[in-house]
């Protein structure tokens, strides 16, 4: 079996942690959304790609969930003391990484490889993959126009009101190059923003043609607890675009690819209407919130996927 | 009265931080050397402007002469332990002067201009002038090949023999624009390294050719006390060039621009000498511990100019 795990940030890097903990990197690939990248400062920062690397190298924070644990800020109030952009956090340790990253691109490396030195420097024996090493822009249409995607997120703190979303470049994007699709058995899709962080990967037309393959399941763990996301603008979000903010509308969301559903406990009572929709169902407690609830969620995550392999 | 001072960095930044103490930015401006400038991870960094910056705006680390003080260090740990470049280096707080610069370069900005954007925000009064917007890179021909600058300085920490030193792109390069000869009435070279710090800066040929005007005078304060340079390889390269160490050399060196010349008091002697050269000399204590010995090195320096200047 060889899993291969899809996730933006925070949310699906806490089941990346329990599924890390669980298959060893042979068994277990993460494709990671690359639609926040942004430049800033001169810098690429990938912005997924770091929260899971902080997250699978035991360096991220825990309280905020992306950045270093132990961070410095000696730059930041620095530059905003020269008058530069101070919007985007960044801290000293994090600032390092994306200097290095930045380097190894402009001297002609994929994001791929800036990503394989960088987590094997820290100590990561997994494989992260951006879902592409051609750019994928996710843009959000706002009633205040169109914004980058760390505009809305950080600089505007997600408070325009979000008419639709588009990832620029995903049309010709090419799926990263080294994924092996033949070896793939089993797809999660990590509890992270349907729209914002999984969306721009599946936006990648070879992939998604691949999900829709019927041998391979595929099984989401829902970013909704009874009736809102645990963080996030997932719940803002899904409201603005017109959609009950419940299962059935993730379900919905994933209707061409999805094998299968894991709703928190709380929601228990959806599963007989996810099933009805020919989508199969289990309910977990699928709030994370220590190392313990990381893996036994992953365990009973890759358990139903196997049960869907049979 | 306006005074034009050409610098380097450490030496060189001591007196100048005298000389703004007793002249009002009308009155003073500095013509800085960029010979030094080099790009190193993607970062344009500028040694000698920044530690005139920090030092005319109170930021200098006392101990080192260069960097910032109360700097915080993260940021260079962990490119070092992601495998990146840590041979330079670079501060936390110290690093922001150094994006935010590269950024300004980027928009297309001059360094000119950065330099001022930087200085106003940090509260530096007197206006400090790269000697060009043109490219000059110091280059050290030694016994190990030729060297960048900081590759000379930093990396290999000077132990290479230097054979000669050239200065690329200072045959094209343009005076600083900003700066209006017609309004000096005085140069002072500071205690930089002739040849490291300050040679880069006459190596325009329209700066060289205005110091021969022989109605505004040239006086320099001696880099050598006793025989030696304080500190920096200035020594150990006037003894690699093939030449004796001490002020007459120095003489020799400035022998077509300069009008007189400040030697430490502790070579007092050497004055009837340089004078029989044809070359105004006073002996004053040149050794800065202080902002007091600054000070006064300065007003000593002003008082020599202005009799000079009859």
């Amino acid at each position: 079996m060889s899993v291969l795990a899809i996730t933006g940030g925070v949310g699906g890097a806490k089941l990346a942690v329990g599924l890390a903990h669980l298959l060893n990197p042979e068994q277990l690939v993460f494709l990671v959304n690359t639609g926040d990248d942004f430049c800033h400062l001169g810098l690429h920062i990938s912005p997924d790609l770091d929260t899971l690397t902080y997250s699978l190298a035991g360096h991220a924070c825990p309280t905020k969930g992306w950045g270093r644990r132990d961070e410095t800020w000696s730059f930041l109030k620095t530059i905003q003391d020269l008058g530069g952009p101070a919007w985007f956090q960044l801290g000293d340790k994090d600032l390092a990484l994306h200097i290095y990253r930045t380097q190894l691109l402009n001297e002609g490396g994929s994001l791929t490889a800036a990503t394989k030195a960088i987590t094997k420097a820290l100590g990561v024996k997994h494989s992260l993959l951006p879902c592409s090493d051609d750019r994928i822009a996710t843009v959000v249409d706002s009633d205040v126009g169109q914004l980058s995607f760390q505009h809305y997120f950080v600089k505007h703190q997600c408070r325009p009101r979000v008419n639709g979303i588009k990832y620029d470049g995903a049309d010709r994007a090419r799926l990263n190059s080294i994924l092996d699709l033949a070896t793939i058995s089993i797809v999660v899709i990590c509890p992270s923003n349907p729209y914002l962080s999984v969306d721009p990967i599946l936006a990648v037309s070879e992939f998604r043609n691949f999900l829709r393959n019927p041998h391979v399941p595929v099984l989401a763990v829902s970013p909704i607890v009874q009736g809102r996301a645990l963080k996030g603008p997932t719940t803002k979000i899904m409201t603005e675009l017109g959609h009950t903010v419940n299962n059935k509308t993730i379900v919905r969301h994933y209707a061409d690819i999805l094998t299968g559903l894991i709703v928190d406990e709380g929601d228990a009572k959806d599963c007989e209407t996810i099933k009805d929709l020919g989508i199969e169902c289990i309910a977990r407690n699928t709030v994370m919130r220590t190392i313990d609830d990381r893996v036994r969620l992953a365990r009973e995550t890759l358990e139903f996927g196997k049960a869907l392999s049979r």
